[in-house]
């Protein structure tokens, strides 16, 4: 029989993605739909790209209209999901979209978000080491920021493996829906189309320490990571360029090996054939990870490349996974590898 | 009397973009326009955004055609330079936009283009400490290519002022008109709109020797460059992400100081107020370069990005600019800082 | 038991569509994969986005690589289907994709393709009056052009309930994998992007006879076709605007119930609400035609707007829909309403 | 000596692009910049595309700021250009890029704006008959919409010949920035990248009524237009496919021939060659009117297509074309006919 899953913040780019995943899904049913400032419109009219649910009305974010479900999916605005997962009960799978419960440490949290720090819930990247086992069973996921997965998955397979000095220099390309459906005059088509334009940069973006957490609990020792996130004219994808300098004695072979190596199971990262390079559009709606890396012999440095969906490996496709290793179903139910392209 | 100019390969985006420049360009008088297939053809057909020149006839390039210049722009595929240029007359000043003559180490040449080295001319650009004094009065340039030219000025004034230490990391998003009009399909637009994809990566890009000789001329000892390039979905612009370890002793103060004196007298590099950064968008069709910089204290790096439009000051620009110089104009003759926005 | 598929042309963009949906269709099982210049190569070089099929060595297309199937999907280009389809068996279920027996009037066939006709086969766009019937159990399908699938949907229930006089006017934007994979300067990125503009003007765009062959059998008396395409710089999507003169009496209100009436009944076809109207983002990579339709009074005329995602509805999806119908499985099976937006 | 030109609403995209061709008039100075919410703010921070205008700060739309100029250009939100027209001195020569003066019909402006009618200015679009005899010394100017002067321009010569029946059908795409600045989730860039879509549909759009009044004065007689407009995933340039029924003995020299005639003077509007039809990119920046027309005799209309830069020649452009008339400068001052391709 079914579970039934409500979604609060059904009118974000988030929230529907989502609800695209849910309704594939052969395991969910979809339950409440809730919006803030959208509370009482039809979902025909802010997410018309799902016509099973045009009609459904949304509800506001209120604890009686949540209650009931098995699965409660938060895609609400930082800082707001700790208030909200308070009133669900015990046997709820609550899933944070949000960043709310992404980071270990609260005085990171405190330095990048400037409010109190909320806690950590078991972290839902299946791939990294040990990741997969803390969600077992699990009633709270905290789903990773879109670039922290994208940049997680590119490097560290490279620090499992003792490949890499832990300076990471990361530059990733973010289609627009990275942002949410915010009115920001720097968002607007006219602002965006035929641009490229950097920010948050100098390692002030909120992603960092997320970024600095996954890849110092892999490799053993801090981490530090150079981030610039970069807008480009698209609506979405992200392509992470991440670098490190290679430790004495890597070479191309062992490297290539400590890849396959940590990916080889997994059902949705794609370690490229050599010659080949990740592109955003071939993973385009998909819950797939292309992934490519090389050694870089005259600048000493290990570059490897990922491709990821940023709505849905990087927020509700990694939330639908996590969410299926979580109630113990088949991981991949609901999700698929294949893009849509060109 | 005005200068009159030929442009051997005046199908292609380069050589369209040195029309639509020299056509506002007080000193300069079109002269011959040359193509290879192209020949016999109206430019009408192929650069429908030239109405002035839409009736001129493309002609072969030969010796008797470009015969009777001031000025000859080649704007030929890499390789095809140095045949035509021994035919011009010693008094023709020759303008590059082509490879040919950019590199100075006949090694680096060979090993990035697979030819045998054809020389070294006085490189087109004027920024770099000493360029602008090589160029005056020269009857040969090289233009620099459109990823060195950003990703030089971005990072010159860092290594010129000691600030950073030898190993450079770049990535750089360029429009898709970098790549010519080649037809290849991975530049049709079905593949390139939505997407983001890296090429060329882990140091075999041939634009990296050019950075490599540039940086390390301004350092004075050897800098290395981790480069990757990336193909954006716009038709215009690179945005060159480039960082490197800070020197003991950099400072946010510092570092900034470096650039504004570096910078101060440059007609075409705008070092941004801080808190603002670059966009393509902002300098499309335009000559100016924006760049900001700043320090990463967490991560011990400076990060400098630029913007240019890769058509105007990474090629056509640069190479007007270059030529202004050569011949005694005021540098900024025919070209502007103005960019079409939105 | 599933049913076997293979696929002529995998390697351009309606046979990796049709590929797509095959991927995820419960009946049917995909089988050999051909092309032409591109046999021999692995698919994963070439459609990179549908990994499931990465290693799957394209073959050549020959009758004994066909042999065998239940379903042929031809995706070749115009004037070749006849030649393979002849090699064919019987049983087989021969899918084209192309033109070849789309028209049913020798004369208009050779006046726009000049060639010899080739015949005329059951039409798939079963939401025509007749179409399914005609679909059912057929061994012959002739999948629609992808701007008749949008036009004749757009105006057929105006044309069916006598409201419309027979000189229809319409514009429509097509994205670029509707001019396939071919390599034209016209179709690179440089070019499209940022760019709007129309070809085939005045009547002489090869899916015009077609239009009038559908609008006029609905009629019951000839209908003129004025069609302009357009070429948007999108991937996907087409946007058709059609109008025509509504006859006397004609009221906002019958316009509405005929269109209500006409799609009621239709999975893929949804009329919007009043008010709303569809957008080529709404249906990307889905099934679903989003149609509105209006009345305007002062100029006399109907408007009706419908938009298709021109490589699934307007090619291989209703390929696959007319599949199923043919077969006898459920119409809708492989095939999704839900797009993927933003 | 250089006029005084002030600039009410310079934060816009009208405002700045009157500024971007301004900075390169010969006989302009720009003085004052107004702005309503960004009162304050450095013009750099809001038009980073115009870097010698970068530390200007923008003042309120004021009388004592606005004074003293010869000419103010009024770049407002429809409905505010009245109030502020009369504040300024009667030498000052007005120009209204908003829609306040252009319709002649007091019933057709409170029909389509709801509110009183202003009045009615002379309308600066040269190119029709009659136009620059009244632009010529006038002290106000009512510029025209952007749509209408794509519109106007590509059937005013049919109409004006007589080749056309009174029921024109204008389908047209338009570039976001026609929409100017404003915060709404549909200009957001997510929404219009890789999307098509309608808007206004059904004879509701503003700019109607001003396509009627131009194309039935130029035919004399009443002349419906249904129009649709779309939005396109482009920031700038409008292409209009315009059509009507053709008069009996239209053919197609005597419909070249009228528009031939009818355009020869113009310095502004090139009829393309046979065979060659307009693009939104080739007029990109420029004051250039791409133009091209045909019969379709099967279905017995004119077609005619049309594409300009919105922003250029569909606002900015026009009105410093007819700013030149006015004031007795050379009609293509500080214009370029030439575009930023590809």
């Amino acid at each position: 029989m079914a579970l039934r899953a409500a979604v609060a913040g059904a009118s974000g780019y988030a929230g529907g993605e989502v609800l695209r995943l849910l309704l594939g899904h052969p395991g969910i049913e979809i339950g409440a739909l809730t919006a803030n400032a959208n509370a009482g419109e039809r979902l025909g009219a802010l997410q018309p790209h799902l016509p099973p649910l045009a009609d459904r009305v949304l509800e506001p974010t209120a604890p009686e209209v949540l209650a009931g479900h098995d699965v409660v999916f938060l895609a609400l605005p930082h800082g707001r999901s700790a208030a909200v997962a308070e009133t669900l009960g015990e046997d709820v799978l609550v899933i944070d979209c949000g960043a709310d419960f992404r980071l270990e440490d609260p005085a990171a949290w405190e330095r990048f978000y400037g409010s109190p720090h909320a806690g950590n819930w078991p972290y839902g990247l299946p791939e990294l080491p040990g990741a997969r086992d803390a969600l077992k069973g699990t009633r709270h996921i905290a789903v990773p920021g879109c670039y922290p997965t994208a940049v997680s998955l590119a490097l560290f397979p490279a620090y499992a493996a003792r490949l890499a000095e832990p300076e990471a220099v990361v530059v990733a390309a973010s289609g627009t829906s990275g942002a949410g459906k915010s009115l920001k005059p720097h968002l607007l088509g006219s602002e965006v189309m035929g641009s490229m334009s950097p920010y948050g940069v100098g390692g002030v973006h909120r992603h960092t320490p997320e970024m600095v957490q996954n890849l110092s609990a892999v490799a053993g020792e801090p981490v530090t990571v150079s981030f610039t996130p970069t807008l480009a004219p698209m609506p979405r994808g992200i392509l992470a360029t991440c670098s490190a300098r290679a430790r004495p004695g890597t070479t191309a072979e062992s490297l290539r090996a400590a890849y396959a190596d940590a990916l080889a199971a997994e059902p949705f990262v794609h370690l490229l054939p050599e010659g080949r390079w990740p592109s955003t559009a071939a993973v385009y709606g998909s819950n797939a990870v292309q992934l490519q890396v090389t050694l870089d012999e005259a600048a000493g440095r290990i570059v490897a490349v990922s491709a990821i969906d940023n709505l849905t490996k990087g927020t509700a496709g990694g939330a639908v996974q996590s969410m299926n290793i979580a109630l113990g179903l088949p991981e991949e139910s609901g999700l698929s590898t294949i893009g849509v392209a060109p």
